[in-house]
């Protein structure tokens, strides 16, 4: 099954040096699966204006139908997500008359003035729309462009997932037709290279499905698998490879302990 | 100052599909950051033979100093680390002595014999170097190509960590002469826009420095400043700076707390 491609761009020198774990990444990356996504990368660049706006037109030549930029929208020299985007799909940059208001809103509710720096949070590329931040005070936004969805977000985790959530996975889920169908269970007793081969054999067996075991997931003991798919059959071929799965692994591991669980 | 660079690359559909947040980005990103590397991207792909080899040459397009890859070393079959870094190297794989070495010691404690599926893991691409795995099976690599450092090592973290202490950051402790200085103080009783102007007048009189301001760090309450440098006047220009930037925030917001932390 073909699915859209999607990547996800995360901007900010405090992920590259490792001040801050990339959380977004992996959140906007488990609803854009769900929703019936291929997420083909995930990169982390730098707040540097000449590296990231050519690592964005770079992004552009591979056609993902749908492009997630996180973080760089705040009020400091370093928030450049917007300049970045300007430059790299050449419009100029326009202050947006709702994205003012919405500010004016937000910091009104202190008394605070619109000074330069927050301001410049209401500066967007030329046909971006509007998407309003509840959380903070940085709107994100939505552009076309090349047949590609962009769509910019904070990198402050609270925002990122308020305007994810209420504007661009419904904008985003009239566009697929295929949502994701998951399964894990866990596995007690045993090591990951004694029951690979059971996994290589099933796999064969669903070409189609994601079977995946991890030895380290969260805070679980043993092995996870995890088994995954798109599409009419998935949820059938999943059940059924969870019991061919099964089979294999007390063969291989007749001391094994199977554990149902939820994430 | 010019700083040599690293790219950081995490193989594994998991980190695209959220089922496991990137730490090892984050921890890699800041024992190279320390020892005085400029991370320039850290990048997470699918478990892809043709799009992740096209992606690393891509990677040795740019010329980065050192790569690290670290994901797919296991015994199943995705994973793919080393048939990618083959491909992209245009090498064969050879199966490792030294590496078979090891895995017979490590599954050798429970009495396992080498299957099929643990055998792969001594396989590497023809000139690499053995990097000793002592939490785990799989051993890591250190390979040398168009004058860039390659290391690849496993991704349970664990396993990552020991590879990455152990023998990357002392072989590479030898090539780079600038370590990280920085400071991390905490402020309340203000908002990240209220003080921006303030950093921003700051930085122009110490472009060198990195100073940036986190609405949202780990569980600290109001906003840390971090300021790092390189070189002779890092820790000198670190000091004046925070002078600086605590006359400026006081006189922006009087009623704001400044806190030492440390991390």
């Amino acid at each position: 099954m073909i699915l859209p491609t999607a990547e996800i761009v995360c901007l900010g020198n405090e992920l590259l040096i490792g001040v801050t774990i990339n959380t977004n990444g992996a959140f906007i990356g488990e609803k854009l699966t769900k929703l019936g996504y291929e997420v083909r990368r995930t990169t982390c660049i730098r707040d540097n204006l000449e590296l990231a706006s050519a690592f964005l037109k770079e992004v552009f030549t591979r056609k993902p139908d749908v492009i997630i930029v996180s973080g760089g929208l705040g009020p400091t020299y370093d928030d450049i997500q917007i300049e970045v985007l300007g430059k790299a799909l050449e419009v100029p940059l326009i202050e947006n008359e709702q994205a003012l208001n919405q500010l004016e809103e937000y910091y009104g509710r202190w008394n605070f003035k619109l000074s330069k720096e927050r301001r410049k949070m209401a500066l967007f590329p030329k046909g971006a729309t509007i998407l309003n931040n509840r959380v903070g005070g940085a709107p994100g936004c939505h552009l076309r462009y090349d047949e590609m969805d962009i769509f910019s977000v904070p990198g402050v985790p609270t925002e990122m997932e308020d305007i994810l959530l209420n504007h661009i996975i419904p904008i985003l889920g009239k566009k697929v037709e295929n949502s994701l169908f998951e399964l894990k269970f866990q596995i007690l007793n045993c090591s990951e290279s004694e029951i690979a081969s059971c996994i290589n054999d099933v796999k064969t067996h669903f070409p189609d499905l994601y079977i995946k075991s991890h030895p380290a997931y969260k805070d679980k003991m043993g092995i996870v698998i995890h088994l995954s798919g798109y599409g009419e059959t998935a949820e059938s071929n999943i059940y059924k490879a969870k019991e061919e799965l099964t089979k294999l692994f007390k063969i291989k591991a007749p001391s094994l302990i199977i554990k149902d669980f939820k994430d």
